[in-house]
């Protein structure tokens, strides 16, 4: 086990070679291919250790989401909404077009439609992420670039939402013009008032 | 075999039975769930005939999708692109919000995920439904409501994306309000002139 450099002793170490195995296995084959069996002998870690302690394919995912949600990126402080809200689409763009990310994604998201305790997780992930980019739209209200009252959740939702439409359904590239696009957008929506409570 | 109303003759009724009983499995038990032997029997129709017909899964879905497709309602004229893209944003939350077109709906972008065939089949259907809509915005383009050059796929694609992103990765509810707010953010940005080409 090498090149972990997250802090923390044997427990911390055994959960990142165990999630990067899983993340990996994940991106390969989708969720029919996750096997708790397999994510031990690939993070070299005894079977035990990881049934004890994930118990469940969906109880792993979940522990994935989870750790996805802690390792990301900070938010951008730009000094504008147009910035920070730049920042954080082309933040999800490379995640969401980056092969071994952006199949990651797909399995989770699949799996959700079907399996409850994948789906709350999926949503846990979303919560996290809308947390920590919230801020810079109540920067900015402050600041008067946008109505007082604009809802900082649903600007926050409306940068990602085509990208992820992209990748999901209409299949059209998740490219950095996309995700500059859906911040001029939900820039433009947020000045003109469409996010007020 | 009862109820159908589409023209044609008995080709016409068998594949009108054939897609109303795939969409009645997919709805109910996922892709995994759907047996080209299951939908014959469900649609009192010869499995010879299905096999015939639509040879696998992945082709009778192709095939489900062309048929949601054509039959989906036809676009809105309310005279103002802003009334025009709030019945097309309601239209999709009604659709995406209805217990056996929403799992339908996410049964297939789930087998999208991990099969090409039925993604391609899905980016169709999305491209229908986007050349269906997209003269509302050119007729608001000559009406002089939004700046000349915009790209009216762009506009119709802003209106969806905000409420499959709530059915697929957040979890907030597709309501009638994440429908208006979907179409208002997406008028407001048209009229910024953010997708102009």
């Amino acid at each position: 086990m090498t090149g972990n450099t997250r802090p923390g002793g044997r427990t911390a170490r055994v959960r990142g070679a165990v999630l990067q195995a899983a993340g990996d296995a994940l991106a390969e084959h989708g969720l029919a291919g996750l096997d708790l069996a397999d994510v031990a002998r690939r993070a070299v870690v005894g079977k035990t250790t990881v049934y004890r302690r994930w118990g469940t394919v969906a109880g792993l995912v979940a522990d994935l989401l989870l750790d996805m949600a802690e390792q990301s990126l900070p938010r951008a402080d730009t000094g504008s909404l147009a910035g920070d809200l730049r920042a954080n689409a082309r933040l999800v763009q490379r995640t969401l077009s980056d092969p071994r990310q952006g199949a990651l994604f797909k399995a989770v998201i699949a799996a959700a439609t079907s399996d409850p305790r994948t789906a709350e997780a999926l949503h846990g992930f979303y919560r996290t992420r809308i947390r920590e980019w919230a801020p810079c739209v109540d920067l900015a209200t402050a600041r008067g670039e946008v109505p007082a009252g604009t809802d900082p959740d649903e600007v926050i939702r409306a940068v990602s939402a085509p990208l992820y439409y992209r990748l999901l359904a209409s299949g059209d590239p998740v490219d950095e013009a996309a995700a500059d696009t859906a911040a001029e957008a939900a820039t433009a929506a947020a000045r003109a008032g469409v996010f007020v409570r």
